[in-house]
């Protein structure tokens, strides 16, 4: 046994398969979320695309490959500082695209509305839509509408499906991570979980924490640029860094090691964290990207990304160790090293 | 003003643009969603794979055509005679490729699920969409599970997007319907519909009334080894056959004719409609296929499709005509003919 399963025997006494019915923390991106997927739903549709559990799928035809890739946006509130759900179903699509190499190219949308909507926040949505895809180079090409009884939904849910060319040469997949690689982090952590938080409890600071929503597909062309030579990206969304890079050691079983002075938060992101009691690590971003990549490349590539204006903040956070175990640990501030876990359960319902 | 809007303005004073809120009826696939489409997000999103305003977009890479399309489902109840929403979620998106001459090949899936949600409810729709992707020979490679409160959401709801590699020489448009062509239908109408219904309303007729959910491309495959000269393909879902002539005469400019008394329909979904008043041209299929093609090749086409298991009952039920309007008329029963009007609101709520 693991030390991340160990952690979630502690933490949660009965397995998800022995949950009898759906809780909140099945859609949280934890423990839970993990344990429905791998346990109930990709044992039935068990298939060699879905099998390697990537957020987005990559088939080939002709000799060229696609990725596919599809997610629902619950977020609440729909309008949020720096963002709402429109711009954030466009962008979370198109940096799962990204993720898997490719270049993003066709969004499809489709919208479950509750009735009694009012139409002029309808329309915000849908204009902010049309302007995170013209900022994001993709096409929306295909949709559908529903509308569900009032009390039967929350305003507006969105799902986006989208679909990219991987790059040739890219071969992004977690086994290939290798001992020695490093990680890079593309910016500041937790801006999009703390401002959709601190608009639901109406907290103020004194700088407005604005969301980070923001397509990564300009970013990622530049590093191809420079090389294709990466083994994994991920862009580290519900459930936080903490998340992404716990499902990044459980597929390439390998122990990585992160260091906590070295990544990148905000102070005014670190106090709200302090006052709401949340570990920003596990807390989501919407335009940030974990890089792993060998060591040999990570200088040059950290140089593209901090010369572009999604990247300037970006920093290598830690590596790939040569130890034989499957787990994720930071070596702190105080100089201690300890576990980072996947959680459980859920900190931010409905982040996204 | 066409007859179509004549009969939107009398039945709706307001037009949906005007509307302040969505109405449940912007979700019914008559007037209202149509309104809602073409003056609200269509022309947001408007590029030239968008605006032909199919169920699937069609894009071109390395020479090579490829379907998109997404649907999400919101049946009510979840669990129906003859089927389920898993099921449909993924016959849905099958025929919706099959319908731009597509092979479907790829599915995604998206659940949005409300808290409480039994497990075990969860597992059939799971094994049922596996049974029914392994059915219609489709793979589901990419998926995304999001959890909502209790009171936000109604159970599940599904979305699927997917991806097919449209036939070779096939070019399926409503800008090609010709005069002269026949209007094949596959089968007996308003199954699904009714058997929702009746199953809504707990009422019991004589024979059961099962939902026709089915995929559709093993029957299309077959009229493709015969022809390829295919000119318009819909499978009538929301709003019944009655929508889908209507959206079809409004793409192409033209008018159709078809003849009560060559409708399949059976007697219990006949009689059912009588019971609840409701009008069989506008209740949804979700196993039927409305194919318009050259007279030339209507008959051989039509002797393909009564071989195949799924098109037993299929009958030639109407063709296009010489006359300058854009209206689909009906021959009745008792000889006169009547239009065939796109309703503008919802007979039946929530039918997928």
């Amino acid at each position: 046994m693991n030390d991340t399963n160990l952690s979630a025997k502690l933490n949660c006494p009965i397995s998800s398969g022995e949950y009898e019915k759906i809780l909140i923390a099945h859609g949280g991106g934890g423990i839970l979320s993990h344990d429905l997927i791998t346990k109930l739903i990709q044992p039935q549709f068990s298939n060699e695309y879905l099998d390697v559990m990537h957020d987005s799928a990559v088939f080939g035809i002709n000799k060229q490959r696609f990725a596919f890739t599809t997610d629902s946006y619950v977020v609440k509130p729909i309008f949020f500082p720096g963002g709402d759900i429109g711009k954030l179903s466009v962008y979370g699509t198109v940096n799962d695209l990204v993720c898997a190499g490719a270049k993003p190219l066709y969004i499809s949308v489709a919208f479950i509305i509750e009735e009694g909507f009012p139409i002029e926040d309808f329309k915000k949505v849908i204009a902010s839509m049309r302007e995170a895809a013209e900022f994001a180079r993709v096409k929306i090409i295909t949709g559908d509408t529903k509308v569900v009884e009032k009390g039967k939904g929350d305003q507006i849910f969105i799902n986006t499906s989208g679909i990219g060319l991987v790059y040739d040469e890219v071969n992004i997949s977690p086994k290939n991570l290798a001992i020695g690689d490093k990680i890079i982090l593309s910016g500041k952590i937790a801006e999009h979980g703390i401002a959709i938080m601190s608009s639901r409890e109406s907290l103020e600071f004194e700088t407005k924490i604005v969301s980070d929503a923001a397509p990564l597909n300009g970013l990622v062309e530049e590093v191809f640029k420079v090389t294709k030579n990466i083994h994994v990206m991920r862009d580290p969304t519900r459930g936080g860094i903490a998340s992404a890079l716990n499902e990044i050691v459980k597929s390439a079983k390998k122990e990585i090691v992160i260091d906590e002075l070295n990544i990148p938060i905000s102070e005014e992101v670190k106090g709200a964290c302090e006052i709401l009691g949340f570990d920003p690590l596990y807390i989501a971003n919407e335009g940030k990207l974990l890089i792993c990549l060998p060591r040999s490349e990570s200088e040059k590539v950290l140089g593209v990304i901090k010369n572009h204006p999604m990247g300037r903040d970006a920093q290598i956070i830690g590596e790939v160790t040569d130890q034989n175990s499957v787990r994720v640990l930071m070596k702190t501030i105080i100089g201690t090293k300890r576990i980072i876990d996947m959680i459980s359960g859920e900190q931010l319902p409905r982040i996204c």
